[in-house]
Order: C-alpha cells, then structure tokens, then sequence
C-alpha cells in the first residue's frame, strides 16, 4: 500500500526496535538514508541498527562513525532507496516478505513493503528521509546532517544532474545549517579518485576511438583492465558516459569485454540519434539515451557492426 | 569607497546609459554578472553593454542569446568580478581610472572604483549580483537567470567548492524557480568536454608517475601538447589539481615546459605537507596548499630535485 510521508513518520513513531536495510552495492544514497534514520531514531531514544548485504566502500565511512551495533530483537524491518527485493543481495533471503516499511524515490519501486512511500520526484531518497526525520520531531544533529547531506550530494551528481529541483538546493542548505561538513564531504566524494582509478582512466582514454567525422566515439573495457590497474568494480562507475561527453559526438559506444568474444555494449545518445534503435539491430534495447546491447564477435568485427550501424542512425548535419 | 548592496542599487537605479566591463578571459562569473545585469537593465528600460577584452568562450555562448549591441555614449562605467583594473586586460588602457562601481566577491579587490560593494563570503559574484536585481525591481526572467545560475554555478564548482553556502543553494532554488534553465547550462559546463582536452588529459595521465612509495605523485606537460592535442589554453585547466586528488598522494606535483628547459611548476598538498615551503626551496612560493616555482633544468634533473625534496618534506606516516 502507498502511504504519504506522514502516514510514514507516525508509522516509525510507533516503533522501537528498528531494522534499516540498505541495497546491496550500496551508494551514497542507501547508506545515507539509512545512517541518517539510523541516528534520529537514536535521538529519540528508539533501538535500531543498519543492515547492507555488502560492506561500506571507504569514501561512505564517515557516515558510520558514531555507529554502534547493539544486541535487540527486530520489531519492524523497513528498506530505504530499495527498489526492489532484489537488490538486497544476499540479505534478500532473510528479510523478503516481511518488509513491513519501504521509503524510495526511485519511480520502478515494485510496491513489495507492506507500506511505501515513494516520491518519484525527488533527487534522493535522502530527501524523503529528511522530511520524515522532521515530522518524527528528531534533532537534525550534525551526524544526521551529514548523512543526509552525504545522499543528496551524490544521488543529485553534487546538484548537476536534471533530476536535481528547488527542494534538492534548500534542503542542501538547511543540512548545511545544521552543521553537515559539506566541505570535506564534497572533497571526499567528487574530488579523491584511488590509483586505480587513475590507471582505468588512462587505459580508457588511450582506447578512444573516433569514427564519422568525430561524431561517434569508442572506447573499450578489456577483461584484463581491473587486474593491470589493481582496480575495483567500482573504478569503472560512469565511464560509459565518458565518449558522449565529448563535443560533437551524437553517439557514444562503450565495449566491455565480458569473456573472449563477448561484448557488452553501452550506448549513450543526445538528441540527434535513438540510443534504443541502435541497441534493437543486436536485439539490446533500453532508453533512447541510454541503451546496451550484448554482441558476440571478435573485437575488429565489433567495432566494425557498432559503428557502421551508428553511423548509419545519424541524421544529416544541418 | 565601500558602500553596501542597497546603495549599489540606488546608485545604478539613477544610470541610464551602462557600460559593464567584465575581466579578460572571461568566466562563467563575470560574463554571468555582465549579462544578467544586462538584461536586467533593458528590463528596466535602460540602456546598457557588455564589455570584455576577450571573446566569449563557447560553453557560455547562451548567455548572449538575447544580446543586442545598441548605439549610445555611456554615462556610467562598472566593472563586474574584477578584483583589479590589470584583469580588464586591454580594457584597462580604455576604462582604467573612470570606472565609477564596481560589484566582486574577491577578497582581494583593489578598490579601484570609486566606489565598490565586495562580498568577500559569497561563492560568486552573481550573488550579489541577484540581490542588486532584486532590490532595483526588475524582474528575474529566465534569461537572467540563466545568467545567474551560469555564474553562481561555475564559480562553486557546481556547489562543491568550500565557498559554497547556505545562501549559494537558496539562490539556486530561486533561479531554477524563475526559470534557469539548468539542467542545459550544467550538461554544457560540467558534462561536455572538447576533443582536445581530451587528448590532453590522456596525455597527462599518461605522463603520471609515482614516487615516495605512491605520496608524491608528479604529471607532465611539454610544449608539444597543446599543438599535438589541437587544444586551447583553456583545456589545461585545472589539470594541477590531479595528482593530489589521487588517494594516499599528499604532494601533487606539475610540470609545466615554458621553454626548453625551463618548467613552471605547480605544487598541490594535503594537510601533511605545506606547499610553500616545498617551493620555498626553489625561489618560489604561494600558500600552503598551492604554490608554484620555476625551475631551470633538464626534464631528468628537475624531477630528480623536486621529488628529493617532496620526499624530504614528508612526514612519515603514523
């Protein structure tokens, strides 16, 4: 059932012993929803702990640091920024089906709490958690700030993405106000890459290819890029936009080799050719911005299909 | 003489014929503070003009969108963001001297005009800019907000800089609700990179080594690069912040061929080493996170001194 954020916050009053699940490969976002309630609920004198199938990445380990893990029985399980059951991992088998309480933002949130609230609109999850931290009557404390702050700045692209709105900028402030340490969060989270990450950069911006007169760009992900660069799946986040960053280029093509002859392809689009056409020709699909498709050829054959086809799609200059 | 934003008002309120100067090498700030004033003033009635010693660089083309140069002799002179009459660049021989307001947020303002409203705390001049638009009644339209947010949003970093502040993102709000159009303005300013500066930052990736076991991390830049990449001044930007942003790398350091055998170097630290003293060593100086010198060597020779003496400046680790 679809409650509203009020409905949301009493149902927490009500609760004293509180289990918060964050998704697995958590983000910015889950952790700090669920840090954040984790915190005010604490302030209010209630019990409650955080549960992610997966550890805390470092740069998130601030969020933590007040944490302290305490021994109660569970009285109510609730999920914060988890779409679907799915994505808790390895914590799916243990709390599915009796997730009494979900807060999202995200618009696919499949309805499987007994009770969500979902604001489709909002930047973050974080969001929504600062509104019900309000309405509980909790003090924003500077550990709750940050937190809050920490998932707002990451989910909204530290404010450069669309999806950021008025709300996203005041709330920003008011957690500001309230004592977050905006500063070195925003240090941390936008301005510290590992060497690992430095090495996957290098390696990717020497694979860049241009093709159709530079408006179609490549580059290309081999199975052995992690290990050279003593890299962490995380070290790839985002390069799939890296190509349609460029200026002039209409269509952006990431090859990530999966196994010898296999490769996943990442489209990505503005507005002169339909990301979703091209993926379709390889029975891929998605968003007409963003789409992937799989294709299974040696690495010359594939580029050679991606970027004729591509080249094929666009449209004429004017 | 220092006055205050209501008498900036007043004052301009009684102009009917504006020149705005903005700096040389313009920024999103001061063309952002030029042509949102400027619009403003039209709304009003008044005449006005931009003025800058530069070009404006293609990333802010839509600032002028609605620009139209008129015909008529100025009875006002004000200088926008220009901390100095020298930052007019060929302007200064034209304006120096008669410049009668000037609005800036640099701390280090010259004082020049006869008279200057500076807000030292704010991330941007545009801030100020707003509340001047605002106390001479025009209307924020959606071209000067645009203008607004443009500058606001560059000089924060995107709200990421230490400068940013609660006022920052309550200013954001109100623009994007007075119709900023921002999701645009931040894809072009933060998510667009020309093809040089492409080959440029993996050419400097490629030139990243590592010394005082990963502490010390150094990149290069020879005279070749710029005409190798077909890049611009303008894409070397920021590029001395790298190496520091690398985790566990306490001394960035930057190397910058002038001439042959003659490098400008850039030094970036944490808060485990103090810049200036690094430079210090070599006849330079600066603060104690950023500061640069000039070394006369060969390209062996001048990493060999510089990373000696990075090594020697360290203070071991607990």
């Amino acid at each position: 059932m679809m409650i509203d954020v009020e409905q949301a916050a009493k149902r927490l009053l009500q609760q004293d012993r509180v289990c918060i699940l964050a998704h697995a490969s958590p983000d910015g976002d889950t952790l700090g929803s669920a840090y954040g309630l984790y915190y005010a609920l604490r302030e209010l004198g209630k019990q409650a702990r955080v549960r992610c199938a997966d550890p805390v990445p470092s740069q998130y380990a601030h969020l933590c640091r007040e944490y302290r893990e305490e021994d109660f029985e569970e009285g109510f399980v609730m999920a914060v920024d988890v779409a679907s059951p799915k994505l808790l991992g390895s914590l799916e088998a243990v709390y599915a089906g009796r997730i009494q309480l979900c807060l999202d933002h995200h618009p696919t949130n499949e309805g499987y709490a007994q009770e969500s609230c979902v604001w489709p609109q909002a930047a973050a999850t974080c969001e929504l958690v600062y509104e019900v931290v309000r309405l509980l009557g909790a003090p924003v404390t500077p550990m709750v700030a940050d937190c809050l702050y920490t998932g707002i700045a990451t989910d909204s692209g530290c404010f450069k993405y669309p999806s950021t709105s008025p709300q996203t900028h005041r709330m920003a402030a008011q957690l500001m106000e309230a004592g977050a340490d905006y500063s070195r969060i925003n240090e941390r989270l936008f301005d510290t890459k590992t060497k690992g990450r430095i090495l996957v950069e290098q390696a990717v911006l020497n694979s860049i290819r241009f093709f159709a007169g530079d408006r179609v760009a490549l580059i290309t992900i081999p199975r052995s890029l992690l290990e050279h660069a003593q890299a962490a799946e995380g070290d790839l986040d985002g390069l799939a936009a890296l190509p349609r960053m460029i200026e002039g280029v209409d269509i952006g093509l990431t090859l990530r080799e999966k196994e010898e002859g296999i490769w996943k392809v990442s489209v990505r689009t503005g507005s002169r050719a339909d990301a979703s056409v091209l993926c379709g020709k390889f029975g891929g699909g998605g968003h007409a911005r963003a789409s992937g498709c799989l294709i299974r050829a040696g690495y010359d054959e594939a580029v050679r299909m991606l970027t004729e086809a591509a080249e094929q799609l666009l449209e004429p200059l004017e």
